[in-house]
């Protein structure tokens, strides 16, 4: 597939950086340099690839152009690559300068879209970039780097061949199906296909812990009202920030409530005060809030440590009674700065650790303030009220306030998702939602292949299920493509890429 | 100067671009690339100058590494750009793992000071490196290209060269004050003393043309309450945004007053309506207006179309009256597409030119559709009340509404300008307020100089003034620096740069 056509795109974003890059890329991109740029040194069509060369355009500014000859660039074609100070009033007259030479705009994702064409890379590749260039922890870029570098692929690749391999067994039967070969052929067929069905079986759900590593591991923090849910967002949020602005150059627009701790991608989601209310417009809310613990992969629930006993445990039970088992579930209490309000001299003779806020606060109850005691006690409160106790239940004290705890919050979260990212390992995860549908599609048509060998189905009908699992996993690495999959893909990459 | 530790910086903004470029400069510079990146094709410390290698980091990107050589890059170190995907997650990783194998992160402006250390450009160069990010217009970016290709030093360095020849005229003088010499030399010395005097002038002259063209033209909307000031400044300002949106890749975050016309850059200033008021509040902002007014080039002097002459006309004469003489005065009449509802059939024995809105509305007075006429009867009630008619005084019908009569608003105020940016010549203009206050002091001690010769003060004391304006000439280029003022300058820059 060879373009005519010769395309320009500014590759950086223009806003405070010293430079600008714009990408040229076709069959005169060479020529296109050469009329807009004055090189001292030759012009670039006699350059060699891979060279840089100091150039000027007049009333302009003085520019480096990096020479890419085909098929040795980005897209397979020859490409330049011109540096020039950044400014909006620069990059955009560099552009019309271009376009006045016979350039066009490029089209989004067109880069990668030509390198996708001239065999650079595979489909699956190509949406690594715009992955990669998105991925903002450490564990979503390991994905999309080792998706990028084509390993990815490569177990699909493999997983179809196994598949074309079916097939032909199932061709060679279909050929002979007068004879006696079936029935050593079928069992055959029943063992591939079980192992092809397992593997791709185990992709799909890895689709479930590859979304959460691309999109973030969605965490509720719940709470009764006034827990201290905002502070505590804002206190883990805040100090994670200002590690990132430490990082000069980096302007930041992620969204607020995406959090990275030890290279996994936490993403928050806000919920309203729990509590048992009669008005409408509150419960519809505090339904909210127990829906956004069942799409949570972790669940935060805050007590609040300044209220009396009775009300921590009702609102703990409130937590507990809505979760399911498949959630990791962190207590904790907030607000334990407030204890240190109680001097030891005002009760000298009180274990601090025992009673002391009752003894300050009569209303307290029975509140304790050791957590392990007050996990304990909570425990007998849900028993008594018939709702199960998670195992291995335990509180941990934290300040949003002052920060005291959070650190220790900050490593349950991590822990609660394996080790981080050096937990991968190499295992495939599949991150993309496109190929998610495939790889459902061609699970479902791989049980129907199953269950037509079971049912003795005539083989036709069988093999075209097969063929269609062939199918379907050959879009995700482009083995099959169509302009409408490919418009729909390379739309959503930006101008430039 | 040699600096002996190397440093690093991203050189683009980390946005929506498809690349990042970061910078790395110093002695180290190619080892550092070689410690983080894998080149498959041999180390960039054996790599030639203005080559390009490809390599791979280690389990975080391919990238594509620009290899400079001392002294051709643009610190006159060894120099390195590493281009990666663009990613913030990546970019932090790099810098992170350059910082490991020794770099440190550059200050502002800390790779144009180097270049400035090295010698590959004096400081109003290295200062147009930053005015030449900053122009958003063909004009500014005229003029700070000149400045970094050197034509604006080369001009006071001659200048500067004329004043040590003067001083040195002087210093014999001074060798030989005892003998008969005096005469001639003081009568040569003045003439060299005017001819540098009136250069300079001229210079410090230019600042008010520099800095507009820098910062952009002021403009000041003036007239009545409701004649459609603000609705003129969105319609001019609308139909040009949409056409630097049309550029892709530049998302804007231009000051929403700014204006770009024919490469010329306006300045709005936002004005209160004036009218006759004893209202005190609305006083202080008629007062504002006025003052606005006067630190206007150019004034758009708004008169309501759609009420009777009597209030055009008192509107008209409180701008008139308050105005300037140096100011460009351009007076429009704004709603004139109300006009158009008036229909030709129902008057048809009319001149629609003449006294029609009379017709329609009594209370319109002698209202006159034809915009010279009343500009005629505007100019006889400014005179019946004594106030001075500038010259040449005509308006121009438009519709902020409809966006009749703006092209030709526009050309007005482009023409305002002289040419636009084409008229600029070669003229040296001085931008920067450092440089206009040196220039000024220069002057100060010029006159002082001419001054003392006039009444023949020592000529030791003489020759101390010529050698502050010598000094003073020096500061611009940087013949004459010091680390506060070197520091002052780069703190400015962005770190990258």
């Amino acid at each position: 597939m060879n373009y005519q056509d010769t395309i320009i795109a500014p590759a950086t974003s223009v806003g405070s950086g010293a430079i600008s890059v714009i990408r040229i890329s076709g069959p005169d991109a060479l020529k296109l340099a050469d009329t807009v740029i004055d090189f001292k040194t030759g012009a670039a069509m006699s350059s060699e690839g891979y060279t840089l060369k100091y150039g000027t355009i007049k009333d302009l500014d003085d520019v480096i152009a990096a020479i890419f000859r085909a098929p040795h660039s980005y897209t397979g074609e020859d490409s330049v690559e011109i540096s020039c100070h950044s400014s909006r009033y620069i990059v955009a007259r560099i552009l019309q300068l271009l376009i006045k030479a016979g350039g066009r705009m490029a089209g989004a994702g067109e880069f990668t879209r030509r390198a996708f064409a001239a065999g650079k890379m595979d489909l699956a590749q190509a949406e690594a970039v715009a992955d990669l260039i998105a991925s903002e922890s450490a564990a979503s870029h390991k994905v999309a780097l080792n998706q990028l570098r084509g390993g990815y692929s490569g177990e699909l690749k493999e997983l179809r061949e196994k598949l074309v391999e079916l097939a032909v067994l199932m061709e060679l039967e279909l050929d002979f199906s007068e004879e006696e070969l079936e029935f050593a052929n079928r069992s055959q067929l029943q063992n591939l296909l079980d192992s092809a069905t397992a593997r791709i079986g185990k992709l799909v759900d890895s689709f479930r812990s590859g979304n959460a590593i691309k999109n973030g591991i969605p965490v509720a923090i719940v709470g009764a009202v006034n827990a201290g849910k905002s502070t505590l967002l804002n206190a883990l949020l805040g100090e994670e920030r200002a590690i990132v602005s430490d990082i000069p150059g980096t302007t930041r627009d992620t969204v607020e409530e995406v959090l990275n701790l030890d290279g996994m991608l936490f993403r928050f989601i806000d919920t309203a005060g729990i509590r048992e209310s009669s008005d409408h417009v509150e419960k519809i809310g505090i339904e909210r809030s127990y829906s956004s613990m069942a799409k949570a992969g972790i669940v935060i629930g805050v007590l609040d440590g300044a209220v009396p006993f009775k009300e921590v445990s009702k609102a703990c039970a409130a937590i507990v009674a809505r979760i399911s088992p498949d959630k990791t579930l962190i207590l904790v209490r907030n607000k334990v700065d407030s204890y240190d309000a109680i001097a030891p001299e005002e009760f000298p003779t009180v274990d601090r650790s025992y009673n002391v806020l009752q003894l300050k606060y009569p209303a307290f109850g029975t509140y304790d303030l050791d957590p392990s005691r007050l996990a304990e006690k909570i425990s007998d409160y849900l028993s008594s009220k018939g709702i199960p106790v998670p195992e291995g239940i335990s509180i941990l004290d934290i300040s949003a306030k002052t920060g005291e705890g959070l650190d220790t919050l900050r490593s349950k979260l991590v822990s609660a998702c394996g080790d981080g990212p050096s937990d991968l390992g190499d295992a495939t995860l599949v991150t993309n939602l496109r190929h998610y549908e495939a790889l459902e599609r061609a699970l479902d048509d791989l049980r129907q292949v199953s269950a037509g060998l079971e049912r003795h189905s005539p083989t036709d009908l069988v093999a075209q299920d097969l063929r269609n699992a062939i199918y379907e996993l050959g879009t995700i690495f482009g083995a099959v493509t169509t302009d409408d999959l490919l418009d729909n893909i390379f739309s959503k990459f930006c101008i430039g890429k």
